[in-house]
């Protein structure tokens, strides 16, 4: 999607450790418009499949996943981090590692929220290393519903994670995939 | 809001610590059309107040602070729990004591992301014990934009904190306030 790659350079900035900070638009500061024009992007790619339930981890992604689900007018589905006390009892349960935070944690998903006959789509901002959308995948399959695939704003397709989906059978779908990225060398896309 | 009031009632349920789960429509699982009925809502109670930027904190108030932002086309910024490598190094910071959660944290908001000329409505699901919405009026104070007042779709009447707020000048408009609530004699509106 050339509107958000033209973002991503201009207001992208790249830290050590292969982080991309896009705070200004995509997350800590979203501009709405911009997100729910990438919405309307998702939704468009994903036309025709049916999709009933939009699935997200916290806390980054919901407001894009949110969108789309908005525009779907569909509910939108959320994992939550760490088991709270706000949660109810029927919870299905993930363990993820993360790489850009470096420590585990347990997914959580209410089996509650999402039923055997619920298609689903996995929307999220980055893909890096691919640990929450794997999460979030077993979150799926233990719930019994079917995972149509996975919409992503950013992904980082030098770690791997998109194509090693991909060669699984995984649909993935990123608006913008990041080829590499360094301070010198600026930000490439695929 | 009497679609709020009817949904709370009907899918409302009440745990001990005063605790309402309402993950089937508010969090965990959201109901987009609910949702952004809620947004305009609270677009209209603040109709003509100039707001340029929404804040909330992260998770569960993301959803509706986004599609109330959305509404109104201005950008959603939000307050997060925990430092973590993908921010930047601006950050104003605030000190919260979660009483749902018996622990404290440091709320921190990117200074870049809001300036003197900002006019900001808070926008989140619960106001309960109010530390949640006392830490970001702190960030937003720090941070030298203009504090509109707070949106809530739920106020925890009972908890004093939203009429603390009040009595002190605060501005906060809640969707449902809760006067009680119990497993026995169910949930009680002001």
């Amino acid at each position: 999607m050339e509107k958000l790659k033209e973002r991503i350079i201009a207001e992208g900035v790249v830290f050590p450790g292969n982080i991309l900070h896009v705070g200004s638009f995509l997350n800590q500061r979203i501009d709405t418009t911009l997100a729910k024009e990438m919405a309307k992007e998702i939704v468009r790619i994903y036309m025709g499949c049916n999709i009933t339930a939009v699935v997200t981890m916290e806390a980054s992604g919901i407001a894009l996943a949110f969108a789309v689900a908005s525009v779907l007018t569909i509910p939108l589905v959320f994992a939550k981090k760490n088991k709270t006390a706000n949660l109810g009892n029927n919870l299905l349960t993930s363990n993820i590692h993360s790489y850009t935070h470096q420590k585990d944690y347990i997914a959580s998903l209410d089996a509650d929220f999402l039923t055997l006959e619920d298609t689903v789509l996995i929307v999220d901002d980055f893909l890096a290393n691919g640990e929450a959308i794997r999460g979030m995948i077993d979150l799926i399959n233990q719930s019994g519903a079917k995972l149509i695939g996975c919409a992503i704003a950013i992904e980082k397709g030098f770690q791997g994670a998109g194509d090693r989906l991909r060669s699984e059978g995984i649909r993935v779908e990123s608006l913008a995939i990041i080829e590499s990225m360094s301070k010198e060398d600026g930000i490439v896309f695929r």
